[in-house]
């Protein structure tokens, strides 16, 4: 298993090879061993393969190709709708209705996520995560007809890769390691950490392309904007509000 | 792979064997193959061996004895301190102090922290997540000296395992998969997915200890009230504004 964690690469081209429900089965089989809190599963996995209801996604996931190449769409949600629905048929009040909870769900989903992702590389797959899950939650609510306290975190495409990328560079591991506290950051140790990164051929192409000085200034300016992130950020908490997890907060 | 996610146990009960340097560096290692958004890296991970520290974290994780018996607390963080400090030096404007930002980094967070698990329950070593992390994040915040941009996400306890628990039941797989869209839940169908769950040996042995008629209220009475539930909402929400992450939202 370490190697298949080891030798992760994100895959962004996919045959038209499909994965055999055999497969999918260890796959999802693999996401339900995850921790939960509690116990009590609060996730769902909607696992899409049609292309039409792909090509609605392949949409509010920024037209990203490979959402419509990959065989399988897995949208991991935060989900007390399950739960909820059950607590109410056993006379049980349910008090899930709150931040926490919503955190609670996500971790879930998170975790399972990631068990699917590796049982996918292990057997062979190539995988690839949707950011844009959160930026357009509404849209796949409306997609994949997410009912009241069901709110989509993240999405797996799954799939036989069509090309074999090199790993992906990383910061040193004492970059994101702390050892017994945190120890902050001096401009010193930034240099140090970033040094390899921003001496990357890969980071030479992008400053050119962008016609910028810094590689920080690319994500800044282009990939990860601020004024995004503002647009995203209001949208998201909208939305976990109308699923119904911040009742406390708005004195709903 | 497969086996170690399928055999994955929680470890409540740990021997005082110490965890080698090499294979801590192993789960490191792991960690940070995960699948990080566009390779920002924006979580840290707080490694803490120390007696002492680990008795303050102890009394902040609900005092479970088993966060003095293991041998490592590992703290995964959503973390822009790294990234925003980088920002700076390099002439950029980091826009990640909102919400979109916390979710980003929670999520690198949380992938990070399953590859961990995983990497360590393949070297022969048992984990448990701890959900109290987000109930007393302000508490690990002071213990860890943890920066403004950085908020604790989750916690694993990592040591050789002194138990052997058996493995813990799970709903039926169609109880959290959905093939291509949502269904939701009928009365029946509630029935039908919880009935193996309902009729364990644990559930009548919890219904007796709590003298309740349901599993369910066993959660809604017991495990994870309401009252809690917002009461710790209302901290985290209080937390991720303090560490600079609702700055849009909250006009600061």
């Amino acid at each position: 298993m370490l190697q298949t964690i080891l030798n992760h690469r994100t895959i962004r081209n996919y045959s038209n090879e499909p994965v055999s429900r055999e497969v999918l089965q260890d796959i999802l089989m693999a996401g339900t061993r995850a921790s939960t809190t509690g116990n009590m599963q609060v996730y769902s996995i909607v696992v899409t393969s049609d292309p039409l209801l792909k090509e609605r996604l392949w949409e509010v996931h920024f037209r990203q190709a490979m959402v419509k190449q990959a065989p399988l769409v897995l949208t991991f949600c935060a989900d007390f709708n399950r739960f909820n629905t059950w607590c109410r048929l056993r006379q049980a009040d349910p008090g899930y209705d709150n931040f926490l909870s919503f955190m609670t769900a996500a971790i879930d989903a998170l975790l399972a996520a990631q068990n699917c992702a590796l049982a996918a590389e292990e057997h062979g797959l190539g995988i690839c995560y949707l950011g844009t899950t959160i930026y357009n939650a509404d849209k796949i609510i409306e997609i994949l007809g997410l009912p009241h306290a069901v709110v989509p975190v993240t999405t797996l495409v799954v799939g036989h890769p069509a090309d074999s990328p090199v790993l992906t560079d990383r910061l040193p591991l004492d970059a994101v390691v702390h050892f017994e506290k945190y120890r902050d950051y001096t401009s010193a140790d930034i240099d140090r950490l970033y040094a390899e990164k921003e001496s990357l051929e890969l980071t030479a192409k992008l400053l050119a392309e962008n016609q910028l000085d810094t590689l920080a200034q690319v994500f800044t300016e282009k990939r990860y904007t601020k004024k995004d992130n503002q647009t995203f950020s209001q949208k998201y908490l909208e939305i976990i509000t109308r699923q119904g997890f911040m009742k406390n907060r708005d004195g709903g």
